[in-house]
């Protein structure tokens, strides 16, 4: 790398800047033809979009959004305030939803807090920088936080965790649906000892799986379960699994919040010795994440539906923009069991 | 959810829209001190910036990015194109490279394409939107998309992999010091028959990572490694580790290009059964990602130093605004080799 040679000079011609009316004479179509051939979706014919599109080639223009972004108050942009990090289920979250509004011709600012900084400050960023809404996928919510949503001039929507005041629109997977099955799913096959391991204190997902976990096992006429927690880490996880087994009468059946403290359980469950997956004790998750189903793990869990669950968060972002008065609401996304080894299933055979 | 309760009323009162001059007025201070409290790392004083963050707060004001980046040509966005998902190593590389432009008061636009959507389609998009730099981690990149990169009017950088040409700038862990690495470590500690996993053929990561075990392995007088393809993927893992266990002389040393074909490597091996490791058979991997050092696995591993890699990144982008002429560099960054179980190291002690 000639590091050393550095001379005053430009490292590229400046590029000329060409306009809509110049790709519009070059390609013998109307200024609006051009606006129409960069606006996905829009009413255009395929020759003339494809003269547009190769006149445009020629000449290097680019439309810009942001200019007509100020004009329209449209920018293009959704963003996308995120805290989670440890828990694999939201990179899925947010590449799926990365492409869903990449298939309607907008993009995701992605917002995370730096070090020390609280998700409040995010919001009023992403807000400075006119984005068309804002999703928020975080396992705890200050008041402060919420109060600001509520107030947002712009659609907020929450993703994965809901607000018991409802002022805020919300999309969730069903948790305290899912909780009450794998209840059922335990008192139907004969297990006697429950045990469910926590998320984050205030975290809704937590709270909701943990209500209908326990609404279900009582209905099934089993003990209370034995609670412990795992703050929604693999390394939560493998603790709880150690302090499970270190009790005079262990469980022999867990639910744990998540997948990934569930696959700390398992991995804490073979650390202690003595008792097995799935002869001894039970081990049932929630997410479905890429792990559950690899064969060291291969995790029975409660399957998330992404896809679903994007789907009506742009849902209720385009109805926000369409509908009056769009009042919060809450939309649950059902879920459904998926069984495996850790609890007795077989597993498939080699792909 | 009252759903049946629409009237034709607006939702919240429309927000009076407040300019930097009313703050000023508001907190007693200059408009341009409003303009520094708005911008990260602006010589201003403490007490003064609080009070135009708190009048700000009071009036609902926010700056409005977009139009000053018309005017000054900053948008404070930086663009990162991303087609990689299933290996966790890039949501790890996105998260940091977001927090990393946060503390710099910028923020990261994400652009992944849609289904079918070739790589090529997103480089304008990006540009169109007025981003001050792009940022591209995809294992191939297309002979016109590396032309497109070369001409781009932004700061283009590959992250995670080279370009032969070295016509565009790039950011890399050094790969072929990685892959002579494990070489050298397989040789010393008495491995016979190496074996090397490859990933996505036109990967310049893979590519590099082979050239430089293969360099290793001669020089330390093994037979040249068996070659099996593994895709980057972990199911790619389990079937290479199939096809390796089937042969008549199985190899005692397997590394795999990225960690999550060697994970897969270790779920094949055990589902094969017959051949324990590291008894019979080593692995390594390379990346350090999360699963690698849970216990389940144990994966010995090239660490890549995603800090400084993005470190590295910004400091490219960076120079790229104010080196006349900013040449196209290619950055090596060094990584290291983290023993675990797969390779015979004692597992640590429970946390």
């Amino acid at each position: 790398m000639p590091t050393d040679f550095k001379r005053k000079v430009p490292r590229k011609p400046k590029i000329e800047r060409f306009t809509a009316a110049d790709v519009a004479r070059a390609a013998g179509v109307s200024i609006s033809a051009v606006s129409r051939a960069f606006t996905p979706n829009a009413s255009i014919a395929k020759a003339t979009k494809a003269r547009v599109l190769s006149a445009a080639d020629r000449l290097g223009y680019h439309p810009n959004p942001l200019a007509r972004g100020l004009i329209t108050q449209r920018s293009g942009m959704v963003a996308l305030l995120m805290t989670e990090v440890t828990n694999p289920f939201y990179p899925t979250v947010l590449e799926t939803f990365a492409r869903a509004l990449s298939d309607r011709g907008k993009q995701v600012m992605l917002f995370t807090p730096a070090e020390d900084e609280p998700l409040e400050s995010l919001l009023p960023q992403a807000i400075s920088y006119g984005v068309e809404g804002v999703v928020i996928t975080s396992a705890t919510l200050s008041s402060k936080m919420q109060a600001a949503c509520a107030n947002a001039p712009v659609p907020v929507i929450l993703f994965n965790r809901t607000l018991d005041c409802g002022e805020v629109s919300a999309v969730c997977c069903d948790n305290e649906a899912g909780g009450r099955a794998i209840a059922q799913f335990f008192a139907q096959r004969g297990r006697r000892r429950p045990a469910f391991v926590a998320g984050l204190p205030g975290a809704s997902t937590s709270l909701h799986r943990e209500r209908g976990f326990i609404a279900g096992v009582l209905e099934a006429s089993l003990p209370a379960p034995i609670r412990v927690e795992g703050q929604f880490t693999f390394d939560g996880g493998m603790q709880a699994a150690a302090e499970l087994l270190a009790m005079d009468q262990p469980p022999d059946a867990i639910f744990a919040a998540n997948d990934i403290m569930a696959l700390g359980v398992l991995d804490g469950i073979r650390r202690v010795g003595g008792l097995g997956v799935p002869d001894d004790i039970w081990v049932v998750g929630f997410d479905d994440i890429a792990a559950a189903a690899w064969p060291s793990f291969d995790l029975t869990t409660f399957r998330q539906p992404i896809n679903r669950m994007i789907a009506e968060t742009l849902r209720l972002l385009d109805s926000a923009e369409t509908e009056v008065p769009a009042l919060p609401s809450t939309v649950l996304v059902p879920g459904r069991l998926i069984e495996r080894g850790s609890t007795g299933a077989p597993l498939p055979l080699t792909p």
